[in-house]
């Protein structure tokens, strides 16, 4: 059962950062999140600085919606868009475990480059028998 | 004619940053991505964990060689597979500069709420013309 769960869980995970990082591939779509990470807006404030129409900019709106990047509330007449910080941190959180294998790995091959130089004869022919 | 080069270097660095994070925007790509963070490898071996025709796998890592987060070398006759670190940098860097915003406004909320709550009569309404 929490097995279930979990898979469930790992699932809706995947498709979040789908869609986050689809959501993310867009130039139009970047500079509205940088907008709004430097706090909240009216949807007309948002579009302003845009060389688009407001529907345009309005479909590019309801992607980062629908990704979670992005919140929308009323305020009377307003719709004030603010950023979910927590959506992003889920891709962050991807990035960071993925280069931190990488790190390791670069570390790893500065050792074993450190040791050939220190000893040239010890290359990789002594490890023949040793690998996996 | 330096601004034309940095336009230039601009946006073609918002063309890449397009590319990995539509790369990124698939889970088998992420697990090709993973893979490869464990260490270089051939395509064979990158493609054989997946339930699907190593035509496809060719396609997926096609992307991510466009997008410049895979590259490819001959080895004989294997193509040996590995990661660019870099280009996922450019991605990072792009998430940490916008999440910083974030974190300052936040903080910057935080530190109104608490002053607040010292002293509930001195709350927006003492603000009023002190809006921009």
């Amino acid at each position: 059962m929490i097995e279930t769960e979990a898979r469930k869980e790992a699932g809706s995970r995947t498709e979040r950062l789908d869609a986050v990082f689809a959501a993310l591939a867009d130039p139009t779509r970047r500079a509205i999140i940088e907008r709004l990470s430097r706090g909240e807006a009216r949807v007309t404030e948002v579009a302003e600085p845009f060389h688009m129409s407001l529907n345009a900019v309005s479909k590019h709106i309801h992607v980062l919606e629908a990704s979670g990047v992005v919140a929308r509330r009323r305020k009377g007449r307003d719709h004030i868009l603010s950023i979910n910080t927590r959506s992003l941190d889920e891709v962050d959180g991807w990035i960071e475990r993925t280069r931190r294998y990488w790190e390791e790995r670069l570390d790893a091959m500065e050792r074993l480059l450190s040791e050939l130089k220190k000893d040239p004869k010890s290359g990789p022919k002594d490890r023949k028998h040793d690998s996996r």
